[in-house]
């Protein structure tokens, strides 16, 4: 469940910690009360320490009441905050308690590291879409495939472990219908520690799935959508699919395919759903930049070479004419992961 | 003229530099000389001092008597040597000399980045052929030029103008018919300071090229070769280049193109070109790669996306089928230009 921000909060006094805790999922205890609770069970008296948290204390009363009024019933004396909520909810109110309870605040102490922690929650409580993660593979002369379409493999199998990672970090997963008829993938999180699948979303405006197919002989084990366009043909696959455990989204047409715009919203709003990976086709890729869905890549780059004049690249669609008018890419950070390279870059369009 | 390897050499006693030289140009006195000659305008005493060399001093007669014997005579103690001369002239005898002298020899000292600083002058030395060096420029997904074939600019200008550095440092530079016939460049080295234009090889298999053409209209001024095949077709138009300052290199036709194996040949040792950088196009890097003749490549990539099925991307070709096949490249690094990057990688052929 969303909204699911990552906190962790640490009790200091006199140069030792009293308690550590960190906030573990929707609903439960945040961050700051774990920290105490951790505290008196270790039986450390936290009157006057310093509570040190990356996210603002919360004011108000969701699911658990506020944390501001723990920090003031059990007489700290300072609270170092990396960053603000930008929750609406929150949104400096829990600063604002602290103070007038004569409790010394130190603010945004390491404000861009602590958003960026968070940056999924706060795309998604300002904005209420999910957070669109795209993220490919390539050779170093931009090939996704070679001239006849084999991709496996095209990095080495750490960096394959490594892009494994986002299956868990990411809430869903969703690709289009060719990916699914050319790999026919489960798109399952196969790491070794703690794997969580992601919710499966699938783009087929015509509804061309074969039952047969793994996402659709997996979909009692693992939350899947369909996203297709509104129609009254294949009523009959519908119930299929339905009777599979698979959930049929329906947006309006755009140009015969699934309104990506619409859809967004159907995934934040009415499914929760806070953030999603994209994994290709790059015909899927080039829809969503289009309509500048697309938040932030992760890039993974081969030391290799395919070559061939008609090998797929990660993007396709129109593409743009003038190369000024070309998507930019900004806050670009890179990593070696073995041979290859990762690169992770936020958009930033026109 | 080549060979002509990048040497400089520092003399030093009690740890005061008393000379220092470096070899500036083919014919001329080698760095250990100049060395000396420096220190000696000084009026330091150099007997009895330490030279350090990055490249192992010469035993034998070139166009300049040897260095081993100048290092002799002058009393030196020790010298300090990078890394081993691999021209078989030299190859251990220079050392050979100086300890029979009863000189100690320190070898090897910094042999990687040693034979790195000269690798051109290793690569022709030991194989005649010139040292191939493919560039090319790329947006983040793998493309040269938008869907309708521009590609003015990809990089920024920061990129742009330390890409040209290359056309100094490398003596030629080459390109396919197709990019003259599509950019109209003119192949110059358009840095600031001391600009030096590389030999001009344009492949031109059919003899394509416009007389009209910057290339052309500047072969009076920068020394260019138009490689083509051998034919009795195209008397007239030969003759016209050839009076433009142009000189025709004709091969054996492979597969009714230039032979590519056969240039480069004749570039090493007819034309005694150590080095060549070559900028694209697609097809004319894939036909290189084909034949295993790339030794290095230099690819910057720009945080930018074009997209389009149709836009080119650097290599093209017919590519490999099995991903197991790719072209491989090694011992990479990465630098960051401005917003770009910048990676160097050498070829690996199965």
């Amino acid at each position: 469940m969303n909204p699911n921000p990552l906190v962790g909060a640490v009790i200091v006094k006199d140069n030792k910690i009293l308690g550590i805790g960190h906030h573990e999922k929707y609903g439960e205890n945040h961050a700051e009360i774990n920290a105490i609770l951790d505290a008196k069970n270790k039986n450390n008296d936290i009157e006057n320490s310093t509570i040190y948290v990356n996210l603002e204390p919360c004011s108000h009363f969701g699911k658990t009441p506020p944390c501001a009024d723990a920090i003031i019933k059990n007489k700290f004396k300072k609270v170092v905050i990396g960053c603000l909520d930008s929750n609406e909810k929150v949104a400096g109110n829990g600063i604002k308690k602290l103070k007038e309870a004569k409790i010394e605040v130190v603010e945004n102490i390491l404000e861009e590291e602590c958003r960026k922690l968070n940056e999924v929650f706060f795309h998604y409580i300002n904005s209420k879409k999910p957070f669109m993660v795209m993220k490919y593979a390539m050779t170093i002369d931009g090939k996704i495939a070679t001239v006849i379409g084999k991709s496996k493999w095209i990095t080495s199998e750490k960096s394959r472990e490594h892009a494994h990672l986002f299956r868990k970090k990411y809430s869903a997963i969703m690709v289009g219908i060719n990916t699914i008829i050319e790999d026919n993938p489960t798109l399952n999180c196969r790491i070794k520690d703690n794997p969580k699948n992601p919710i499966r979303i699938i783009l087929d405006s015509d509804l061309k799935i074969d039952l047969k197919s793994n996402i659709c002989q997996t979909s009692k084990e693992i939350k899947t959508y369909i996203a297709t366009i509104k129609s009254d043909k294949n009523l009959e696959k519908k119930k299929n699919l339905e009777n599979l455990g698979i959930e049929i989204i329906e947006t309006s047409a755009k140009d015969n395919k699934v309104d990506l715009k619409e859809l967004t919203k159907i995934l934040g709003e009415e499914k929760n759903i806070d953030s999603v990976l994209i994994e290709g086709g790059s015909i899927l890729h080039a829809a969503l930049l289009k309509e500048k869905l697309i938040d932030k890549a992760l890039i993974y780059i081969a030391p290799k070479i395919f070559g061939g004049l008609n090998a797929k690249t990660p993007i396709s669609g129109e593409g743009i004419e003038n190369p000024d008018n070309a998507i930019k890419l900004i806050d670009g950070k890179i990593e070696n992961i073995g041979e290859d390279l990762f690169l992770e870059y936020y958009l930033k369009y026109n």
